[in-house]
């Protein structure tokens, strides 16, 4: 298994001061999936956890709903030119009747107008693909628990402490107990790992939880929670526009800004209490 | 042309308090890019500057190195299911002898090992695709031009300014002068608008220059630079081991944690002064 960090020679300038130093950096590597020999996806993580960042990356694409879906994941045996065991590709098999990830996307991708996707587009395919309705989930979670929850995702952050490279995911309890933490130079891979970590344990839907990001809430973080039956996001930071409209639409209560005791609810803020 | 900023209701929770507020948001909107009619790449991105976006993706693919290279971009000229023109499909005609990127892609993206990528295989890829060698470049930067970059790319962000959800990209010379600074809710896609406007402008590659990015260093964003001969990066925040792996085989400068005076130099420390 590849490390989570690496350390480097480096030149530390300070008030005209030039001195040399060994920093720790986070690692950043290719991650191959494949399914049935075909090349799904290559994404840069930070290794470990990839099991689950692979079963994340599936549940998000609509592919698997639930443990059963995914019989097996295995590194690849062989090794490199130098002779060693790269860790870098996961061959995923899939339950009969599973449709592979490429024909799913393809026939999911739906180009409604001539001129090409538009945001319309997006929230539409996400509609198509959601397996649950976050409406029916009446969680209700306090004030006081959603503000709080950054700086608990915050004291997890065990790599961020030596390398200041990662960001973080956590999944909550609407009381606030921590599920689990995952780190990675990728936003969308630590979601992805936290919510396939999930679905390993079979918590999937996560109704009654609330996930946690340590940065802004794009569409894809907003996706990604949907398809995993999460009723609710909290980021540190900024919302783009297309991640409130799809929180909006399909029900999730989106907090933005939730730092200092404070947050801004963009969609659904009957679920704070 | 769409908007970059949008209002939404928000609901602001404070110490116990619950106000109706409106806020703004960065936009977020799927551009898609199409060659001969084939789609090449469906980005998630802020509009505007979306001619700049694209000749700075297809310039850090390896497809294009000059402004001949691409003869024109259009959007597609045709209405969505509403009538409305969505402004997100661009039609890209690459002039005679340059090959489409999917073909490209397909010839580069070499796979060495029978077990998949590894972080050497997304080296050697760059090596293969990079057009200019950054070694040649000789320019050199003030320690303390160089520690000021990020607060003069902070002055140029006027969006974030509104929303706090946009990434920002800036080029300066070599003296600390701005050339274009440019924000996006995609930090790849801040800076294929900087480096496509570049090109656009016949000024690739280009040497004398320090590209500055408001977060992190990734791979990617170094492979953008290397592409576009950029001699040298300041990153606000941390590097991966995977960026600094190929600014240090490239001959480009990294500099992460580039605040408050001070920077640590991760390669080629030589070219600060």
């Amino acid at each position: 298994m590849g490390r989570v960090t690496v350390r480097r020679k480096t030149t530390r300038l300070n008030a005209g001061n030039r001195t040399e130093r060994v920093d720790t950096l986070a690692v950043e590597e290719p991650l191959e999936l494949r399914v049935g020999g075909e090349s799904l996806q290559v994404t840069m993580r930070t290794p470990g956890d990839d099991f689950d960042l692979a079963a994340g990356f599936l549940l998000a694409e609509g592919v698997i709903t639930k443990p059963g879906d995914l019989l097996n994941m295995r590194y690849c045996a062989g090794v490199d030119e130098q002779g060693e065991q790269t860790y870098n590709l996961l061959d995923l098999v899939l339950a009969p009747g599973v449709e592979p990830p490429t024909k799913a996307a393809k026939r999911n991708f739906t180009v409604t107008s001539a001129c090409g996707v538009c945001g319309k587009d997006s929230l539409a395919d996400v509609r198509t693909k959601a397996a649950w309705n976050l409406a029916e989930d009446a969680t209700t979670i306090a004030a006081d628990v959603l503000t709080a929850l950054p700086e608990r995702l915050r004291e997890t952050q065990k790599v961020f402490d030596k390398t200041g490279g990662l960001h973080a995911a956590g999944l909550f309890t609407a009381e606030g107990e921590l599920l689990v933490a995952k780190e990675d130079v990728g936003r969308h891979n630590a979601v992805d790992k936290v919510l396939g970590w999930a679905l390993r344990e079979g918590l999937v839907p996560l109704r009654g939880t609330v996930l946690a990001v340590s940065g802004r809430a794009s569409f894809e973080l907003v996706q990604k929670a949907v398809m995993a039956g999460v009723p609710a996001l909290a980021a540190v930071s900024a919302p783009s526009s297309l991640a409130a409209d799809l929180a909006d639409e399909q029900g999730l209560t989106l907090a933005g800004f939730v730092r200092g005791g404070a947050s801004n609810l963009y969609t659904h803020p009957d679920r704070i209490a």
